[in-house]
């Protein structure tokens, strides 16, 4: 999936530590290596034990923070939140940590996921006087947090999230605690480690990697964590499904490949499907390229297994920004072009296997089958070591509607004719599971198969926010 | 009242405008005019009849917008508003206006003024599960209107009202109405004008001056206007006070002197209090000097009654900004001498009278008697054009707590000792009002004479926000 | 003149300090005192006694200045400069100090006035090969300091002095000297000082006041003061001048009023000029109201000579900048409104005489004119505390070319009549040197009496620079 | 070689254009896509025919140019550069296009290389006069085409090309013409193309295929194309070499993989290089590891070769910037990790061969290696696709100095021993350049043979600028 698309729901990173002198730092270093899980906006509230400080901005990790800002953030324990870009632009109001002041206390929250009832649930509170400020999930759970009438933060964290269904990997700050909860299905990831004696949570591992933390465990879908001064304890408050479904799609294209994500190391994960790929969809090709970075490992396990030459003949742009200028409309595709361009020598003359990890809109592609002819290829087969993706996803992952679903509604010859290939193969459902070593039950594949485990009830668009630009 | 003092009270401008198609650049022209009543922040909502957008920042109005911003804020209607500096530097999330997206649909809000019950009704709002983002009192109004079960967003405004006591002059701006309202006792100062067909509303008529608009009265206390597209309709839905209470402060210095005030012209008003500040305490001297420039006309008006020469014998700079860096120590008083200059040709060998409009804590006016010394002057003495300010305001003028109130503790030997001055003169409360020809029961005088119309509730500080710096 | 216009020909203002351990922080000081003397452009060269180093930008002293800046500047010794608004708009390349790595070590200048010949020494500087960087008369001292073939830099200098012709005071830095050089005629003005052990040197006094500096005398007309380990020396290396020649729109307009400039007090020199102007052109007025900042001092004398009451019927805002966004075309005079209005109870059914200290364009008084009319002025009388200008200044004062001196081609009818007024009176010459106590030999006055001390040789605009915005 | 070094030399970009209506447009483009050769600054200098216009900065193209910046650049000409980052950080007055305004007119040069005679060159041009502002090698060019008593502009280029040595791949502007000339040995790349009717110029073709222009040939070593309103010429003022010698370190490391150089495809010839490195340095290993991204050609061709599966068990981050907070020393080696984080996975229980393109101090290397070992790599053995860097660059690419380079002084044991590796290969010097298809005499290559074509005269550091950051 190389086309990033705008839409509502939001993939995002989480990254949490307590009990370091140097908290808001690590969360820097942490929310800098889950940059991939979000790009338009990202912010850190930490805690010196007695008052919560914070620091949000729109922008990377590096725009956003700078020395004088960690310094404003004092105390051992911090979450920190990258924001995903959607649709519309940045909205400074909807960069997260969210940070409220009630009676009982400073309390702020960072969430990755989607909740499918959070329209019926803002609409409730406003019905009752609740005064939102952005649109994202995470303020519905503050409200319902600040409303509860349970006594202590833990309980009306509980009582709030009885009453949220979806997907959440949510983290909570007070001034003298740190909980972490994960929805019962499990849908988004999110793991436990160690530094030392202090506790961190991310949602990759590959953040532990750039702190030198180690990976302890997952936590559990439907656990709850909660760090104090008295150390860790987990508990399970929340109603147990029988079955977890975390995202098959972390595996597919959104975790970092150097991570290991639900107990399995996504890089062998992504080569075991091209490898598996190649079992099912083998091309009659001189020369398999993948669509860079991302299809990468797809591409090495196919041409392993099909047994053809592997060549980097997409090479990627270092330095591809979004501040970009348009040009003319006289350069056409100028976009793929600035991101990707083709060794002339490698596809010249030659039947390319062009390999993506996953395929949504198909644009994207179109676009790179064009560049790859006019660089020379002979044929161009289209290989995704994924299946097609024919459903949005209602848990966290930006997808656009199901219409603009390329496989959605066409069969292969139909999407081989959008993107002007000579051929295009999927990797199959059960090929995509027997490549993760699962069954079907084993994740959530609802925008490959349809089957949502949890029905969202109201799918439509959030209420538009008075156009609020702060400078 | 040379020196500006970090406190909580907020004094600030608000300006609105109905029904000219250049409804925000209007706010934008008519905000810069109101920049002396708060340079800490600036904002503009605008309607489109259909959808509120707003624009708002730190800084001063011309920081906060280009064009780009008011291309953004489309429509015929707006409300703006310029924040006040208070302790620990610009906080963005209390620049006004306020805005929240509720199920009624959006609304905004701006506010000068400060409630006394502030204190008490946060925190039941907060133990209802309320949500507050900033520190403002305007904030509790936002909630109380959202709260209420009243039908009309008129009849919310109403009910939310009847709960607060204290200082406000409002604006409140829904996509299809305008509405502004002056609490009972008119505290603070709130015109209406007309700008051809359009109507505008402001803190004071300079604003309406540089937009071309005519004034046509005050906003009466305790009056409603609502604005909508049938036009302009008054009425009265608060109790009524029996004799308002504007803020003599206004006067005394916080208009500006091309202003109108609750009736009066500003500069005449400080000239007449000079020219009594002469019948009460004449100074034995040879020129007359101004602490300029709020106390140039008071201080012609001191001069001309004393038959002395009149001399601008303390330059002031045009170029002193926030942003100064500050140099080592050795730079005694640096800070005063970067605002002001004395003429020395004026001051050597001469018995100097340097009028002030007012004075609070007396740490600047001590700087102003040693420059002038240190120019060669003979004798200085202090003249006030105000009387000794004992008590702290709770009404929105932001003015220190009581212990550190120069005149609250000391006599006039004690206070002419601190200030290193051969002499200190203070208009009395009489002669003040006399000048202002009012009675005493004509203004708010509580700074000076210690008799709150209002009493406060709770005077404590507010809930401390957490520290969230957004970039 | 408050209007302010735009011109190649450059007024600037110039500091330097030798032998003091904050040397950079008094620079930018002394520059920050000296900001009404040029806004485009600040800079500084330090010299730690090996090397120099520098820094420069667009905008004010404290735009271009922060903490970080000045320690980047060490040393005991530094040069500043403030550079005046031009036409086109800052080029930063225009900014100065100018400094350039030449074989025989760094070199820096800094430069107030104008050279009549730069556009033949230009002219011949680039037929041998010299590169410009920039259009400033600065660029040409430095060139024909390179290239000459003397062997110390003070001979050098001299050699290079030699060859201009006009206005200059001029300040060098080596790392291991300062030299300050002032034109034979003294156009600008130039003054020494002494802060402990240290030499500063300043436009005007007013620097050394915010620094406590101790002026000790004006840097004579012709002379070059050295300064180096060994102390200060004086020589006059320069031919003589058999009378010198200041600015006498130094005392009209340009410099503070609170300065000492060549040896006169400039707020004393206002205000004698005003009642000078009260003798000669007296108005039948009920009120005197001076065009704030620069008006005032005269228009006090005015009205004092006249007996007649002084009032700031106009008030001056503090928040003009440059960045204001232009509203539409129905807002006439919107530029002049955003500086001034009126005082409607100080204007109404009174004829006011409005002073101002020089006339130039007429443009911005002919509003003034309008202003206080729409104000309800029965008659407005202009009295111009200067005798008209009738030609454009060659020695660095930003002036108009000819035919847009509203005095060079009209008399005093023409003139009233372009302005609205009821009747305009100017001082005579005569007037202004009794007022000023000098004759008519003392100052340079060729903008009110064409006549000339140095003949321009090349009055025509310079070469057009190569379009270079660099970032 | 992973490690970017500070040093005085300047590898760099450059683009022409000449008769496109949207010249600067396209420069910018191609400067996009010249990124990788110099990331410190960018400028484009545009002709409209009669006069030039330009635009510089600090930081990536896309920081520099917006679309205000490109509007200002109007004409059917540009010339562009992309400059390195070197020593000390930014300097802007570095950043190229130089641009003068001499006598004849407007000129703006931008170059790539490095003179070997500069210092005595700008020594004698000083003790002329010149004045210089930067210390670029350009600059030299400029002051010597301004100096040349020769008519036209291609003589006075002639001419002043006649007194430098070294590299220079050189673009001129004129406002009528546009000159390309490469020095006579060819040590850095050019080449030309065509965009339909326009001719344009780069370092590499990678530039032309983002603009869809078609490669047409090198510019020769020693060839000066000349272009105007005429067409193209192209003539060979310069002096023959008897062999070119271009720079095998553009095939080595610094070109990008999709561009021809030289006439050879880059990423063909760093496979053929790391499979020659197999048949020479085999290294006894369970997986072949690459360092991305300019190790990978050469790893998938050394692993190909080897018959040893290759992997990607380094990846890299996308997010690396220069703004990065250092944190405290705690985290070791944190510079690399942010850069690369081993997958487990691969690396763990095996024994890893690490291929890099080339070796120059080390250090990095070494962190790459404890990297590995961290993550439970059971042997690494560091494989290099190019011979020993033992001699530093005078021609151009940025090396540090002989002392610090790692195989300067050191045997394959002691490198071994300072990589804490098990194993190190180098690439022979033959083997090179059998892998390039090309004799010792094709290519420069010095740096690894100590055999210079052009023997540096004055190797040692500029001349000290006086340190000068304009804002």
């Amino acid at each position: 999936m190389n086309e990033r698309l705008d839409a509502f729901h939001e993939e995002c990173g989480v990254f949490a530590v307590w009990g370091h002198a140097d908290a808001a730092r690590l969360a820097y270093l942490g929310l800098h290596a889950l940059q991939h899980r979000g790009q338009e906006g990202a912010g850190i509230v930490a805690s010196d034990g007695e008052r919560l400080s914070g620091h949000r901005g729109v922008g990377l990790v590096t725009d956003v923070f700078d020395e004088q800002a960690l310094a404003r953030l004092p105390g051992q324990a911090a979450i920190g939140h990258n924001r995903y870009s959607t649709a519309g632009g940045a909205d400074p109001r909807n960069v997260q940590p969210f940070l409220a002041q009630s009676s009982r206390g400073g309390l702020a929250v960072a969430h990755n996921g989607n909740l499918v009832n959070a329209g019926a649930l803002r609409e409730h509170l406003e019905s009752q006087g609740a005064i939102f400020q952005a649109t994202s999930d995470t303020e519905i759970v503050l409200h319902l947090v600040a409303r509860s009438t349970q006594r202590t933060l833990v309980n009306r964290l509980v009582d709030a999230l009885g009453q949220v269904r979806g997907a959440y990997s949510l983290l909570v700050l007070a001034p003298d605690r740190l909980i972490a909860v994960r929805d019962p299905h499990g849908f988004r990831p999110m793991v436990l480690g160690r530094l030392g004696s202090a506790h961190v949570i991310a949602s990759e591992t590959c953040a532990f990697d750039l702190i030198e933390a180690e990976p302890v465990r997952e936590v559990q879908p439907g656990e709850m964590l909660i760090v104090d001064a008295d150390g860790l304890v987990s508990f399970r408050p929340l109603p147990r499904e029988r079955t977890p479904r975390p995202c098959v799609f972390e595996h597919v294209y959104f975790s970092r490949p150097d991570s290991v994500v639900f107990g399995h190391e996504v890089y062998a994960a992504r080569r075991a499907m091209g490898a598996r790929l190649a079992d099912e969809q083998p091309a009659d090709c001189d020369v398999v390229v993948p669509v860079p970075d991302s299809g990468v490992p797809a591409a090495m396990g196919y041409a392993e297994r099909l047994g053809r030459p592997f060549h980097l003949g997409l090479i990627r742009s270092h330095y591809v920004g979004r501040t970009f200028i348009q040009p003319s409309q006289a350069h056409r595709d100028l976009g793929v072009r600035l991101k990707l361009n083709p060794v002339r020598g490698v596809i010249e003359g030659r039947r390319v296997a062009v390999i993506d990890d996953s395929l949504v809109r198909g644009t994207t592609c179109r676009k790179i089958v064009r560049l790859l002819r006019r660089a020379g290829a002979a044929e161009v087969h289209v290989r995704i070591a994924a299946p097609p993706t024919t459903g949005p996803c209602y848990y966290g992952v930006d997808t656009p509607s199901r219409e603009e679903l390329l496989a959605a509604t066409r069969d292969h010859t139909e999407i081989a004719m959008f993107l002007e290939a000579d051929s295009v193969g999927y990797l199959s459902l059960a090929g995509m599971h027997d490549a993760l070593h699962g069954g079907r039950e084993s994740f959530c594949d609802a925008c490959f198969s349809g089957e949502y485990p949890v029905r969202p009830t109201d799918a439509r668009r959030p209420p538009q926010l008075p156009l609020f630009r702060d400078r």
